[in-house]
């Protein structure tokens, strides 16, 4: 339904996604959430993509190459089709105003809340407990900032980010009650990902050294999938459950070439596992080609990425700005 | 020692003190901490005074009359004798790259120390544990960046305000640890604030009609000294532990007319509560003329307190705009 209302009046639309700067975007981030973002921008709907650069603080082996992993991303979203002109790409780092909100939106939410938060729950579960920071502990706070300090009433999530939603939700709601109506309720646009597996047969992950990157060149695509697991059947099938390794490459392959799995594992049909490696490098390779030579194109412009996101800074501190003076005459400290 | 060092160098400090707007300023406020800050500034150190207007933010009654309150505040600094062509007179909200700090510094605590602080234990233990918000559990961090943004190094402050400096200084350093130098480690400047009673023998507050207001009317002080509580012995002493409020009261009045208290009471003698009375309204009336004078006039001049506010908040934004600059280059955000 909600669908629906996006393809009628996309133009009431205002989406906030973005990723976190740990590294090259991958396939599994191509196909589980850039191209719904290329589509959503594509139908009118108003996108802003946020580079979570405050959110791998902790992780020191990031932090020390941050601006090199920033310009990468901002390539990939190039290279996919994310428009700048359309589209407003930023640094959470650098919009004081969204970070301000942190403060009100903070006074809505109590400490139990926070704790009871899944997120936050299974990271103080994972890290020895003195290790949570109050960065970590916060977390759902400055996701309800990144997404209503511009408004966005459309966030595109899988289902284990619906809670980080609903504290927004929450916030904006609280808000609204206290102080008057500034920001909106966003709604939350479940997106159905298809399951990628790395190239070991485990999550896809670069840090496993098991993912292709979008930026990288058809021949490290080709090792890559040239060592991907598969098992010892020749006989090529669609079974997700039973054969998840060879099934992931199909469902590569399929995704790639806009087939259905269950057709490109017939075409191959005993060709074995050389013939779904020819395949699916093939398939993935010329599906990339285009948004590689893209990429190519604009990383060889010297300055044009730091460009676009002085551009997406400017344009979301100009909101940003906005609506913290609009925060502050709602809450009574516009002196 | 700090105290010989601040007289021969006194260039080298910058002083961050502050009040959050919950009411007028009174003679507990004056005699506590602004004369302290008005000699700080004479001497040559650098006085920084924040208006902690996102702390008030959970009490209803307040915040329905903040920009008020705020005024008030600012013409009691004047009044007192703060110079805004000396120090920085600014409010909290209005300081975005302030508020952003918390961020890097949230990272840079973790959630059981944030738990140790004991006005957060306070707190937590007071209220209803549902009830403490998230702004109230990260105030420490809000503190550290209300005194790192302008790199102040002297904190006057109350032995039960000693851990909050402490958090401050423990901020500081890791940043240093892991981001390279940007800030000092600020030093606690212990203050010695005399003991003074409200009226009725109670603590003086002004949400209990006990205090006297440094902008209230002759008049008003009169009528407030009039009701004071004194005790039965006609013979006025000055004996604190023994009897409190007569001595509070003869504390006040040596406070206001330069002389020790147990001058004053001698003089008193046996001249009972009524003498005292007059003496010490007297006292305080004489003491506070000059000042509610200079209040008057300033409160007369229409957009004056506005202006104050206007020019502080931007010698307080450039500062944090430069510092959040420094921060940025630190931590390797400036894209």
């Amino acid at each position: 339904m909600l669908e629906k209302q996006i393809q009628a009046h996309p133009e009431r639309f205002r989406v906030l996604t973005g990723d976190r700067p740990t590294g090259p975007l991958h396939l599994g981030h191509l196909f589980g959430t850039l191209q719904n973002r290329v589509r959503l921008q594509d139908m009118g709907v108003d996108l802003f993509v946020i580079i979570a650069d405050y959110q791998v603080l902790t992780d020191r082996d990031v932090a020390d190459r941050l601006a090199e992993t920033v310009e990468g991303l901002v390539l990939d979203y190039l290279a996919v089709g994310i428009d700048p002109e359309r589209a407003t790409v930023f640094t959470h780092s650098a919009i004081p105003a969204l970070n301000q909100l942190m403060l009100p939106f903070l006074s809505l939410v109590s400490v139990p809340e926070l704790q009871r938060n899944p997120t936050v729950k299974e990271e103080i579960a994972h890290s020895r407990q003195s290790a949570v920071s109050g960065l970590m502990f916060t977390y759902p706070v400055h996701q309800a900032a990144d997404i209503l300090f511009c408004k966005g009433n459309l966030v595109p999530v899988g289902r284990d980010q619906l809670p980080h939603v609903e504290i927004t939700r929450t916030i904006a709601r609280r808000f609204t009650e206290r102080y008057g109506p500034v920001f909106p309720e966003p709604d939350a646009l479940l997106s159905s990902a298809p399951v990628l597996l790395g190239t070991d047969g485990t999550k896809m992950s670069k840090s496993r050294n098991n993912a292709i990157a979008i930026g990288a060149s058809a021949d490290e695509t080709a090792r890559l999938l040239k060592g991907a697991r598969t098992d010892t059947d020749r006989h090529i099938t669609y079974d997700p459950v039973g054969r998840p390794e060879v099934s992931s490459l199909v469902l590569l392959a399929a995704l790639c070439l806009g087939r259905s799995p269950e057709d490109v594992a017939a075409e191959i049909g005993s060709g074995g596992a050389a013939a779904l490696k020819r395949t699916v490098t093939e398939a993935v390779n010329e599906f990339l080609a285009p948004m590689r030579a893209r990429r190519a194109d604009y990383a060889a412009d010297t300055g044009y990425v730091r460009k676009i996101i002085q551009i997406g800074n400017e344009r979301a501190n100009a909101i940003a700005d906005a609506t913290l003076a609009e925060v502050r005459t709602a809450m009574g400290t516009a002196y």
